[in-house]
């Protein structure tokens, strides 16, 4: 691949959305026209089965896991595989961390068998870095505010037990995670992860040594 | 399991739905209440499914096995499995062979991840027999007649290919596999599968020795 993948993982409220903004903007100051995607729910598909998760009737945990991991299928062959192939950056809210920490580390199935199903949805196709933004079970509530739907209504434990999920993923691939604390200043993040991606970008589109 | 679980496979226009009404009728009268089921689409959440996968944009191979896969999950937890456990005959109209078959065998994933990939979803739970109608691809093309989604106007060499995934399905497994041919008169195809079936049966719910 001759672009950069970079993934954002964190609990529900973590701010996730703050930073992909915030590196998107400083990519485009650098003149990098960033890719900006999520998951689930990047493609057409993606959001049809989005709905049928957090809408839909009980669910069998083997489902609900093959279902979010068609969304990662899609998307990675729809949009993430071709954009990187080109050479572009792609960033993405959520990707296969967040599914085994979500169903497999916090509930009923294995996260190894979670992770096994993600990674032959994606083909093995893995983030540059994967940015885990750090929060407690207890602040990520707080900032919730209020119940939204069926994943968010778990339990705390059950976030704890995906954010313990998220640390033991970076403390086994440090070279290809970043983990922030979450609860410091938005914009002191944005200089932490800048100071990570920063050396791994690609060759400005525009970038011409002639002129 | 103490029910007995039976599969009918075969290339489109075979003939299932016509043997699978023909033994419910004979399990009928002989005292047995069969539940009849098909995939996809045996559950609320599996006929969503369906329509995504027979009338949606175009879909990665990864992401329709994935969403296959899911529609079995779902269908064994939510109905086979507790009919089965409960004592009931369970007949289903395709099953995990149909995906392996079809997205394995013909397309561009290999036969044995896609194998893998159903088991997981159906916890491993296999028919004690599975009925194979077996018809030539142009002769399912001739009954037929027309097209009327997606999967139903691939080639004949796709079909052909399907057909040769059930026969080594059936060679590999006699004991669990009757293939009956689809050709000849659907009654005589009913006493074989009748034949097969009846040492299988589990006690009639209302049998009582002292009566």
């Amino acid at each position: 691949m001759i672009g950069l993948f970079v993934a954002f993982e964190g609990g529900d409220g973590a701010g996730k959305s703050t930073q992909v903004d915030l590196l998107a903007d400083r990519l485009g100051q650098e003149g990098y026209a960033p890719i900006l995607t999520r998951q689930p729910g990047g493609t057409a598909l993606g959001r049809a089965l989005r709905d049928l998760v957090l809408h839909g009737d009980h669910m069998s945990a083997r489902a609900e896991a093959l279902i979010f991991a068609a969304d990662k299928a899609q998307h990675v062959e729809e949009l993430i595989r071709p954009a990187l192939l080109a050479g572009e950056i792609v960033i993405t809210d959520r990707y296969t961390d967040s599914s085994v920490a979500y169903q497999g580390a916090g509930r009923d199935l294995g996260a190894q068998e979670v992770h096994d199903l993600q990674m032959w949805a994606v083909h093995d196709l893995v983030p540059d870095v994967t940015v885990i933004i750090d929060i407690t079970a207890e602040e990520g509530r707080r900032r919730r505010g209020e119940v939204h739907d069926r994943l968010e209504s778990e339990e705390d434990t059950f976030h704890e037990a995906v954010r313990e999920h998220f640390h033991a993923l970076a403390a086994a691939a440090p070279e290809r995670y970043l983990v922030v604390d979450g609860t410091t200043d938005p914009i002191e993040i944005g200089a932490q992860i800048w100071e990570r991606i920063e050396p791994l970008l690609p060759a400005r589109p525009e970038q011409d040594p002639l002129l």
